[in-house]
């Protein structure tokens, strides 16, 4: 089974990698270019576990090790 | 209009931060996981530009800096 955990600073949270980026955008003459947030993208496979099963566990993966909860947000989608 | 891009290893391409991920997720306990891939996902806030337009730009900024294409793949969604 894979799964894909979409992991984002919260809002609110300054993101400099974000913000150098736009700038660099900006340089290439993207000027058209608002905003750009960074964030990390996670594909796991996983053995086949009992979906019930699966949807705790990955949530403490990600609240234990794979973000940051006081200033990352997290979301997931189980593909079969 | 926000874009959602999502940028990943090409298949092949040696993965450290997703093995590392991998194995601290078995020192946790979740030994059913099998391999992890770590990638990066990006959202950008773009001013209202005809879409027709909007795709080239899209795919030519991720050459250019959001991507390495030699090694990383790249897909994006465009949301309104």
């Amino acid at each position: 089974m894979r799964v894909k955990i979409y992991v984002t600073l919260k809002e609110g949270i300054l993101d400099p990698q974000g913000k150098a980026v736009k700038h660099s955008l900006h340089s290439l003459g993207y000027t058209s270019v608002e905003d750009v947030r960074v964030g990390k993208y996670i594909e796991i496979e996983i053995d086949d576990t009992a979906k019930e099963k699966l949807d705790p566990q990955i949530k403490e993966m990600c609240n234990k090790l794979l973000s940051n909860p006081i200033i990352e947000d997290f979301r997931y989608e189980i593909e079969k």
